[in-house]
């Protein structure tokens, strides 16, 4: 699995950080969360094809985090895009992509979903689900949580050879938990799989004030996308806007028990983020600060 | 007066070229023909600023050339514009921008104008006009024509100083047509103005296949920005698209006697655009290939 940091600047686009865009690629699917104005164009910067299998989760109905939906349909359209495009978001999402393909004469040549959500399961996935939680800010918005369904133990292929398995669709069997015959003699997964790995939970905060409920819906999560919009110093305005402060994020983190926290979604005036990222620090043993383009494998 | 070509790309952005978005500024005030998505980052980077005097002319409804008119607005709210913004394009405008901000959350803090075009004056302004004509497009276009009034010849300060005439508001009234009467004898105008400067022309053509009606209509401008989406081998193309190709652009301009040409709005598989213009030079004499920044002094 592999995080993208398309966008991670909070209200409006610098020289530097684009409008708010994370990406989670794996098995070949992209789950796209916000798409700001200027997605498409660091979404093909990224190297991301256009035919990919996709979902967007839009946590709320700012432009900031959802003007950007229109363009990539449209690219998509262009680009002759075949594979169904599913979008999620508070309800003003299906007027808002509705209206605007209307009024700018576009129909998309594969099927596009548009799903309003409530809290609780978004997406019942093969291999993952994704789950919504109300978060707290001016108008309705989510965060959200991809969890990984629990995966079979590694096949040991040691074993398997010792026992006379023929390498081939019988591997592949056991790899998913199937007893299989050979030879008349039956071998059974459990004796030749590793424990279940369990999967992983990767948390996108979207804009909010920290909130209990946050901290319990992202509790034991790897990896925490969330916003630090401001330092800790501007904590009345980040109260006044409902945003979080970096201490803030570091502070939930820490109590939710997420191993990793990545801060995005920077208000301007904070530059390169340096000081949001020590700020969190002293709540929370291992923060990164998103930029454009960061990557991680996780 | 000054050209800004903020976004030279057609249809999808390229790393290189922005979506469709030219800027005239002129006595302090901004014209903005076309604003594709990414427009508010190309306004910021060129160092145009929030609360400038401005007007927004669309082309027509096409996401590449109006869905940057979102972004814009929503970023001058937050930069707490007062002045007012005025925006025209087809009927389609008034809709998409005002479902979309209701959509978006957004309430402008600045009287904001939305105004439906047709053929004719759109706008009657102090010192200059701006006119619509059809263009020729897969959806309702229009091509503009901004036509700087007649100034007053200059100032023949040397002349003036001769004649006694003090340095001094005087001056401005001669300068402006006005007699004046200095020590009981009067000076008039004419003796002491140059003969009057016709003001500049320059057209924007937005999509469109080249017709009479736009030669006509650009006739004589001094700058002519015109679409060449495609090579002329790729001329098919631009008729099932309703596009310019570059030889079809220079040849517009040269009937229409136009004095520069400008071509704009690539498609993406033209690369620098070298052959287009060497394509559209052999039909005119002046012509240049925009990039994303170029500046041009009119």
């Amino acid at each position: 699995m592999r995080l993208l940091f398309l966008g991670t600047s909070a209200a409006v686009p610098t020289p530097e950080r684009g409008l708010a865009c994370t990406c989670v690629e794996r098995s070949g699917e992209i789950l796209m969360f916000d798409a700001g104005e200027g997605a498409q164009v660091a979404f093909a910067r990224a190297g991301l094809g256009w035919n990919r299998p996709m979902r967007v989760f839009v946590t709320h109905m700012h432009g900031d985090h959802c003007v950007g939906v229109l363009g990539l349909i449209q690219t998509m359209s262009l680009h002759h895009r075949a594979e169904a495009l599913e979008v999620y978001g508070p309800e003003g999402i299906i007027e808002f992509v509705t209206a605007s393909l209307r009024s700018l004469d576009v129909i998309p040549p594969f099927p596009l979903a548009l799903t309003a959500v409530s809290p609780g399961t978004v997406v019942a996935a093969r291999g993952y689900d994704v789950l919504a939680c109300a978060a707290l800010h001016r108008v309705e918005a989510y965060s959200y949580l991809l969890a990984e369904h629990e995966r079979p133990g590694r096949l040991d292929t040691a074993g398997v050879e010792a026992l006379g398995v023929p390498r081939g669709p019988l591997w592949g069997r056991l790899q998913s938990g199937e007893d299989v015959k050979v030879g008349g003699r039956t071998v059974r997964a459990r004796d030749v799989t590793g424990p279940p790995r369990r999967g992983l939970r990767v948390g996108v905060s979207g804009d909010t004030r920290p909130t209990p409920g946050l901290e319990e819906f992202f509790a034991g999560c790897d990896w925490l996308v969330f916003e630090s919009t401001f330092s800790h110093e501007l904590r009345q305005k980040a109260l006044d806007t409902m945003h979080t402060t970096a201490r803030e994020a570091g502070e939930l983190a820490a109590r939710a028990g997420a191993k990793n926290l990545v801060l995005t979604h920077f208000s301007a005036r904070h530059g390169d983020a340096a000081g949001l990222l020590a700020e969190a620090r002293e709540a929370h043993a291992s923060v990164t600060a998103a930029h454009d383009g960061l990557e991680i494998e996780a």
